[in-house]
Formats: C-alpha cells, sequence, structure tokens
C-alpha cells in the first residue's frame, strides 16, 4: 500500500488530491513563500482525520492542516514533501443562543458564522480584513485580530473549548463551556500554535450580541500627527471605540481608485472611527470624536448618515489590500505593534526606509491598539527587488523594536518571521516554547520547520528550513 | 550542609523560617485543608527565588509557592513535607502610563495595585471579594475572577507577559508586550497552573482606565424568579453591565448584620448592577436596568446617590464571606457556572440538597455569567457534620453539570476539586493536560498532587494525595 491508496481508502478518490496540477495551488498561501503539496486531503469529520494523522504518521509524511490559505506568512505552507490536509468541508455551525455560543468546524468561512448567527442576534467578533475567505480553524491557528478587536480583543477571547486531533491520532478536549474553565488551560497556546501542536476538528465560540446601535465616523487631517493626536485624544477622554483604523494617503489613493470608498483622498491620514452600543451611549461617543477631532484640526469629518455608507466605508477599509494589489502585481505585509505614543515617529522612519530603498510603500493600519500594517509593494519581476524588500522588512522589525515595540502574531509567525523570534526572547524562552511542542509532537509530524526557529530545543532534528522559497 | 543551612546563606537567617510555631500558618489557606510547611523561604528578587529552587531541587525537597493564602481550595498547601516560597516582598510596582501597564511583583497586594495606578487614571480590573488581601500571584495562579470580570474578563486577559523561574532554576519570559504576542503563548496555560509549571516573578498587567462615570444600582425581589428574569432581561436589552451580582435572602440578612450595607432584607434576592462609561451612556443604561426591573415586579429599586453610598454596598457584598464567618465557624464555598437560563432550578435543586442534609445553604454569585458560589456554614465540631458537607458538595456539582453547567477554576482547583476533574476531561483530555505539566516539571517539584489527578500520565509517581487532610 502507499499513502495515497490507504487515504484513498478512508476518504474516498475524490477527496484525495495527488496530480501536480490539482495540488499546486495547496503549496502556496496568500504570501510570496511557496511550498510542495505532495497530496491534498480534505476530511469530512474528525474521525477521518484522527485517520489520516495515523496514517500520515505511519508512513513518516509531514502533514500540513490549512483552511482557505489566506494567510500572509507561509504558516500552512509545506515546507517539505508532504501531506496537506484541508479541512473546509468541516462547515458545520451549531448555535446555541440561551448560551451564547456555537460549535464550528474549521472549514467555517468568518463572515458565515457572523451572517448565520445574525438572526440570532450575534456576530462573531474577530473581523479580518480577510474574513469574507478566511476561516475560523485558520483564525484559531494565527489568534486572528481585526478592526473590531480594539474593544472585544483577538480570536483567543473568543473560544471557549476546541476538539484536537494529537500526532498520536486521539481525540481531545481543551477548554469547556466555563468561561473560566478548571484544569490547566491549553486553550492559549493552541491558539495561535498554526497547526504545530494538532489539528482543530472543532471550536466552541463565543457569540458576540450584535449592538443595538453603531456609529461609524470619517475623519481626514492634513498630517499624520494631528490623526495620531486624535487616536491618543479619544482614548484619553475616557471612550474605547469599537474600531479605530488609520489609512495612510497613499492607501486612501489606492482605495479610492478600486472601490470609490468616499475617503478624502487630500487627506495625509484619514480615521475611521466606530462606536457601538446604546443609541445614547453613541451619540455622546460620536459626540466626543468628533470635538477631538476638530480640536486636532479635522479637515473632514463625516457620520456615515446610513447603513449603506457605513457599508461602504468599510468596504473601502477591507479592500486596502485587494487595492494595492491592483496597483502592484506583488505586495508585502508586515505587522508589528508599537506604543501608540511612538505611532509618529515610527511611521515617519518606515517611510524613510521605503523611500531610500526605492519601493511604494502603503499604510493602513489599527491606530488605536498600536498595531502598524506597514504595506511593500512592488513588482518581484524587477531586477533586486526582493533583496531589497527583504532587507527594508528587516530594518522595519528593528525600528518597531527599537522604539519600545514588538513583533505582532496577528498574521502569525509562519516561516517568514521564523528567524525574527530571536530578536524577541532569549534561548531559555524559546527551549520553554519547544518543550510544549516536544510535548505534543516529539516527531514533529505537525506543520514542521514553523513558528520556532531551528535549534530552539536539543530535540530539534535540524532539517534545515526550506532554502530558496521566496517566491 | 542542610537545606535550611544553605537556603540562609541564600536568604540570611530571617529570611527562613523552620520553627514549627513559625511555620505552622504557612500550612494553610482560607479553606478547609491542613499542610506541613516544613520550611519557609521569602525572597525579595528572581535570582533569590532561582537560587531556592536549584537549592531545593538538589534536596529533592518539593516547593509551593504562594501569596497571601487567601485561596479556598488548598492549592497553596503543601501536600507532602516540603518547603513553602512566600512571594509577598517581591511587591515592587513599575506604572508605564504611556503604555496602560505595570511590572508587578508576584506579591503585590490586588487592591494596593489599583490604589498605586489611581492618580495615573487606572486600575487592575479583576476584583476577587478577597482583593484587599489576595496577590496579583495568587490571582495569576487561580486566573481569578470577581464582580466586576462580567465585561472585563478574568485575570487571563490583564496579563500580557511573565517572567516565570522554571524547574530547572532558569529565568523565562512568557508573552510581551504586544496585544497579541508572537510565538507559542504560554500564558493562558500558565495562568491559572496553580504554581505546578514554575513560580512567577515578575508580570507585566495590563491596566484598565478609571471609567468617567459609574452608576450602582441596588434591586431587591419577592422571588428568586423575578430577579434571575431581570438579569436576562438587562443583557437582552443589549446591556452588558460592569457586574450583576446576586444574592440571596440568607445571605442579604447575614450581610446585614455584619456591616449594615443598606441591602433590603426582606427581599428574597437582591441585584447589584453596576453600570460605567460616558455619563449619557451609564444613564441610558441605568435607566434601562430600572425600567426591567420594575417590569420584574421590584420591591426595592435605588441607585446609589454618591459615592459613599456606592462603596456601602460594594462593602456589603465583598463582606459576604466574611459576614458568614460571623455566623457560622466553618464554610465550605463552591464554585460552578451555569446557563444562565438554568439559574432558578438550580438554586432550587440547590437549597433543597443543603436542607437535606441540614446545612445552612446562602448564595452570593456573579448573576451576568451564571457563575453560582453556593456557600455553606456549618460547625466542623458538630458530629457527621464534615461527610454531609462532603457529600451535599458532591450532589451540588453534579446538579450542575446536569443542567449543562461546569466547573469553574476561578477559585482554582488545589487539592479539593482535584478529584472532580474526573467528571469534565476524558482521560485523553488530563494526559494532554499532564504533558504540560511533565514538559515543565518532570519530577513534580512544584506543588505536587495539584489540579490533575492521580494516574493523569503515565509519569504520574503514584503518590498518594495527602489523606486525611480535609480539617
Amino acid at each position: 500500500m502507499t499513502l495515497t491508496a490507504e487515504l484513498r481508502d478512508i476518504l474516498g478518490h475524490d477527496r484525495v488530491l495527488s496530480e501536480p496540477l490539482e495540488r499546486w495551488v495547496y503549496g502556496m498561501d496568500s504570501g510570496v513563500v511557496r511550498g510542495d503539496a505532495q497530496l491534498v486531503a480534505f476530511p469530512e469529520t474528525t474521525a477521518e482525520v484522527a485517520a489520516i494523522v495515523r496514517c500520515a504518521r505511519h508512513y513518516r509524511t509531514p502533514i500540513v492542516a490549512r483552511g482557505a490559505g489566506t494567510g500572509l506568512a507561509g504558516g500552512a505552507i509545506p515546507t517539505q514533501p508532504g501531506l496537506v490536509v484541508v479541512l473546509t468541508k468541516m462547515n458545520f455551525v451549531e448555535i446555541d443562543e440561551a448560551n451564547a455560543t456555537a460549535w464550528v468546524g474549521p472549514g467555517v468561512i468568518n463572515l458565515d458564522l457572523s451572517k448565520q448567527t445574525e438572526t440570532h442576534g450575534f456576530h462573531f467578533a474577530p473581523d479580518p480584513s480577510s474574513q469574507s475567505a478566511c476561516t475560523i480553524g485558520g483564525n484559531i491557528a494565527n489568534n486572528s485580530g481585526g478592526p473590531h478587536c480594539l474593544a472585544e480583543g483577538s480570536t483567543v477571547g473568543h473560544v471557549l473549548a476546541l476538539e484536537m486531533v494529537t500526532a498520536d491520532g486521539d481525540v481531545v478536549m481543551l477548554g469547556g463551556p466555563a468561561p473560566d474553565p478548571i484544569g490547566l488551560d491549553l486553550r492559549g497556546v493552541v491558539v495561535g500554535s498554526e497547526g504545530t501542536l494538532g489539528i482543530i476538528t472543532k471550536a466552541l465560540v463565543r457569540l458576540t450580541p450584535n449592538p443595538p446601535d453603531v456609529r461609524t465616523l470619517l475623519t481626514g487631517f492634513a498630517s499624520v500627527e494631528d490623526a495620531a493626536a486624535t487616536v491618543s485624544g479619544i482614548i484619553a477622554r475616557g471612550v474605547v471605540p469599537a474600531a479605530l483604523e488609520m489609512m495612510d494617503q497613499r492607501m486612501t489613493q489606492a482605495v479610492e481608485r478600486f472601490v470609490s470608498a468616499g475617503f478624502p483622498t487630500d487627506a495625509a491620514a484619514v480615521l475611521l472611527a466606530e462606536v457601538v452600543g446604546l443609541s445614547a451611549a453613541v451619540e455622546a461617543e460620536a459626540a466626543i470624536i468628533s470635538e477631538v477631532a476638530r480640536e486636532n484640526n479635522a479637515t473632514t469629518l463625516r457620520v456615515a448618515a446610513d447603513e449603506s455608507e457605513r457599508a461602504r466605508l468599510w468596504l473601502g477599509r477591507k479592500s486596502a489590500f485587494g487595492a494595492v494589489a491592483q496597483a502592484a502585481p506583488d505586495y508585502y505585509l508586515h505587522d508589528t505593534v508599537v506604543p501608540r505614543t511612538k505611532l509618529v515617529e515610527t511611521m515617519t522612519r518606515v517611510y524613510e526606509i521605503a523611500d531610500r530603498h526605492g519601493i511604494t510603500m502603503l499604510n493602513v493600519f489599527h491606530a488605536g491598539d498600536g498595531n502598524l500594517h506597514p504595506l511593500m509593494a512592488f513588482d518581484s519581476e524587477e531586477e533586486g527587488m526582493l533583496d531589497r524588500v527583504k532587507a527594508a522588512a528587516r530594518e522595519l522589525v528593528e525600528v518597531c523594536v527599537q522604539v519600545g515595540g514588538a513583533l505582532s502574531g496577528e498574521h502569525g509567525i509562519g516561516i517568514e518571521k521564523r528567524d525574527l523570534m530571536k530578536l524577541v526572547f532569549t534561548e531559555a524562552d524559546l527551549d520553554a516554547q519547544a518543550r510544549i511542542r516536544e510535548a505534543f509532537d516529539p516527531a514533529q509530524a505537525f506543520n514542521p520547520d514553523k513558528i520556532l526557529p531551528a535549534g530552539s530545543r536539543c530535540f530539534d532534528l535540524g532539517r534545515p528550513p526550506l532554502e530558496g522559497m521566496w517566491v
């Protein structure tokens, strides 16, 4: 028997892909790294996932689990020839209205979950820009954030329990329905572990009540400084908006060309603020935001008049990456957090780095918590460009760490940021993380080469990370 | 050399206690279980903690770390003759106002942290009833909650980074300043691990801005049903109060005798609701709460007129356990979560169990998230009483699990609830948790016999849990 034949025994012929053309797309995500998916399986049940894992282990074949592949850091890329397990067919949703929770399959699309729970008065709070395509399993693997995570927190705060298939093919339950589950709580370490500890087959997620009212404000400023001062001013006045997003001029111009969201293209920076709650509360909060914006010389100040205008503003924000893709064939998105007080300084230095390397840099980010997403747009066919992009990316991370910031994991570490871990963690820190991996997956069967740099722990087999995978 | 002599070399004579009378108090917490602290050490720095751990390991002496000992589940009790490390002298606070965070020592008292950050406009959100005595280290060990965790979540959501001394005596940093730290995030599994994975020597905690305005409402009802309907009604109207606490009649009467908080002693149930935010918002929310309470036949409805009345109401709520201690020599507090829709049914059955066993039962709890704290008050000198209390406690947990509830970890598992873990987790689930412990502390040097029941994993040394420790 071969692994392919055995998997076809388990799943049937059609749910196992082995032809190069069929499986090619499963060797990539939405970033710049490429891998080789030798074999692709589409399980529909937990039992099938467990059987696949036992089978692949028998053939000593590495396993990479994935959802929609919207990740940017290569987290779902097979770095060694192996098996890719695609979980998109596991997309059941069972809503428990009384407890405001739902059991969901890892393949449920983020936005679909909110649509399915809408008639019950709920939504799923984490809302990454890719929410119309990305899956809950991917959100869990990367502990995804989104504009509305300023007030609501990232995915980890919205997962109560996880069913996981271990490297032994066992099925375990982590966490439970209580807000504060008993025992050693493994949810937090599994959320964000990018498929390196096991394969999530089911999740109990917390649903967030849809707010009774909402106000969305668009403000424009003649300088980034004014916009940043507005962000700090709003928070200092005791308002924590549900979302507080900033876009620089290059980004608003790209978005306007792409979707005509109504952003002022002459503003140096645009802020999108949203407040939710009771009508009296959102009116009071919107008034404070307007007042702070005027004090900081806002050149545009508009409250969305109705749901359609609000939807158009958010479409603009969430189309930012699509807009850039129209403008340049490749883009490289960074993900870092700096203290809010260092936002302006960091952006100045980030532009300087990009200009020096001759790269187009655009910025769109979660201003409320200082989560910067500088985006480099380029053409990888241009000679020397990739080296310049890599050099600029490295400098950018160093600047952010210098101003007291941190690498953020909102987009995952994957293969892309793996070696940057050493900028942030000591050997002992990395060893502690590697112990967890060793405890769950000593053979590194699940998503090898990801997150932890080689040599994090003595058990490390020293397989080289895939060379030359950069595009 | 002996361990005592070596520890005195490290810490000096006065910071090591070995006389039976001196160390007696460190063999107990605030619950009903007692242990034997053979030796007690008071480190002041991370380096001292690391030296103590290496030294104790050399002598193969088990180590139990503790703070103020306000726990109720025996989590800080040495179950085997060993070393108790008291962290109360590590009580530094370094506030970072710009980032709304603070580095704190594990020995900082919860309420002191809020007092020290008050002039900067912040507080530490988790507010257990024991907050005037319990330490941040203990809050982290137990992932403590409190009345204000309904809106703000329990301790785990307020800890950004942890410095921890491992069983090898190494110092590691878990998490980081970013809201969503990179790498495998070990914070979540260490928070709530009750000192079984390492000793926390420093924590970076998130500070919560003090709200611009607050309204505290006291409502009384002629039936528990009306109070429970009010809780559901408030949440259904889109209001998530900062706190929403319920007390039954026996509890309000005990509290009134103790502190005269102004609770109506003729009400079957009292609700204490607090809303925070901008003035317009809290007024609107207070109006909705009042309306819902009136619709559900409130017999008392009062908004605290000023800060002193508000403080008195909260003093009443937080004195509940002290009040009971005045009324009976011993008490036993349970900690469970049931769906809000099952609150009334559960309370009816809980009273029935207590009556049948002839035990006084009082209830005070976090109604907003269904976190019940049934409290049994009794005299352990009374013949057969302890057996009745244990039998009633077991029935109580079974009832909560039957109605779809769960054991909560808000008060920790310790030694008390250890064997109840098997009600909730399968063998594979417990094995997954035990792997983590094995990865960090294979010799079970730290707080042996806690959280995980014997036999959770093959490496388990099969030491019997301390027999006869019940009182």
